[in-house]
């Protein structure tokens, strides 16, 4: 049977434990992917990357509540830990690194970790609080397990670039490795805040990609003009009743800053929110 | 002859030479020392402890412009490279870090530490850019160097309290030591910018450490007013012509919080101008 084939992965949720195994690796390559858990096929791309270039993989699930602002989802934030050890399990992943909140921050914490300008922009305007708390749970999560290797999705575009700024600002001794987005059949993109969703919403949140798949279009058709082709996704989002976009951002991949003309390599963003839900979704163009 | 004898200290200028060096002292302790240079017996005690606990030690002079405030006295900071190096090559230190500013904030940064509610008090207040500057300078510093040991002085008992805070919040795998201040003859605490007084000024800074054997003495005959003890302490510095007190500080040495009451064991810190330098200076007292 192959679930007899199946290496037993292990169960780590305090710190000390935790260091100690990543300390027997040493000699070996460490990749490390950081979760909130509910592990979809996007998860399992970033795992897989890990696997093929790394001895060991450790993946964390810790829904951090300090990303998450006072009336965001943290209480409704789905979860499956049985499901996500048993997918991690199946992959082939050495080890799950399962903290609890008092763990991460035990009475008297009072650090944090802040990557300036390109945490202002994009989700950072109505996400106050995520990318301080991202960027410290992170640089702690990497300072417990040590990793040569860690590796991000492309979903999450602005916490990648937050995410490298910090290893490059720090002088992390860590190689950032970007994987790109998934998405379901039938274009949505990959969340764990999808299954939110009500069947409605699910078809209401197809307007996400469809409006990136516009703007692809008609840049191929030579429009330049990210307002015209910000007031097209608008469009496309907004036919859909009950969506209420938060920002559609056509800028520079780098920098995150706001371009007028669609040159060269471009970042095109949005957050819009969904019912229960406030999905993202980006693409990558070439004039 | 004695110079024969010395082992050659390396300088190293570059973090990836740095990096390889620490790696390449795998298995064996490693202990380090962060300076802005100018080094004097304060400095030197921190060395030899280090020497004495570790198989290796290394001591990184770089003046840090982020922790000095617009006004204040970063060009002058005095400095002495060749003594510097003289001395720390005399005790046996391994390797000498020493990188340049641009090094250590490349184009782009961007990124900062921050360590709350104890960086808000003592010197917090009149240095607001102080505690952000250090504690983003020593976790670069920690993740170059990659010691076990680190070892800072009680003269700063607030930078100390706020690099134990870093370590621990950032769960950095680090021993912090601290070493007690060391005194001149006359009771002057060591400092680099002792250098930039005239002996006039050397003389009236003799009050800073008379005032803090002046509360003691109180303390010991029974007065536990710190509102009392503080007023003793400035007419002993404002006998002084020229001194400007910042602050005197009686509080709890851990969280810094200011005692109505001595009462346990109590920090007495203090700041003052005099001429071109801020001296600080500290004694812990039991009730």
């Amino acid at each position: 049977m192959a679930t007899e084939l199946r290496q037993q992965v292990r169960m780590v949720s305090s710190i000390d434990e935790m260091r100690k195994i990543s300390k027997s690796f040493h000699g070996a390559t460490l990749g490390f992917v950081p979760t909130m858990g509910y592990l979809h096929d996007g998860h399992m791309s970033l795992v897989k990357q890990s696997l093929k270039l790394c001895d060991h993989t450790i993946v964390s699930i810790f829904v951090n509540p300090r990303q998450f602002g006072p009336n965001e989802d943290l209480d409704v934030y789905p979860h499956d830990l049985e499901g996500d050890i048993e997918k991690l399990e199946m992959a082939g992943v050495d080890v799950v690194f399962h903290p609890n909140s008092k763990t991460i921050y035990p009475d008297g914490f009072k650090t944090h970790v802040q990557v300036d300008e390109i945490t202002q922009r994009l989700c950072g305007n109505s996400r106050p609080r995520f990318f301080k708390g991202v960027a410290t749970v992170v640089l702690k999560l990497f300072n417990i397990i040590r990793p040569q290797h860690v590796f991000f999705g492309e979903k999450d575009w602005q916490q990648l670039a937050v995410v490298e700024a910090l290893v490059r600002d720090l002088n992390l001794d860590i190689s950032v490795h970007r994987v790109p987005l998934v998405r379901e059949p039938d274009g949505l993109a990959m969340s764990s805040r999808n299954r939110n969703l009500s069947p409605e919403e699910r078809t209401k949140a197809l307007s996400l990609s469809k409006s990136l798949q516009n703007a692809k279009d008609q840049i191929r058709q030579g429009i330049t003009s990210a307002n015209q082709l910000r007031e097209s996704m608008k469009k496309i989002i907004s036919a859909e009743s009950g969506t209420q976009i938060d920002y559609i951002s056509i800028c520079d991949p780098t920098s995150l800053q706001e371009k007028e003309v669609v040159k060269g390599r471009t970042l095109i963003a949005l957050a819009v929110k969904i019912g229960p839900a406030r999905l993202i979704d980006n693409c990558i163009v070439e004039d």
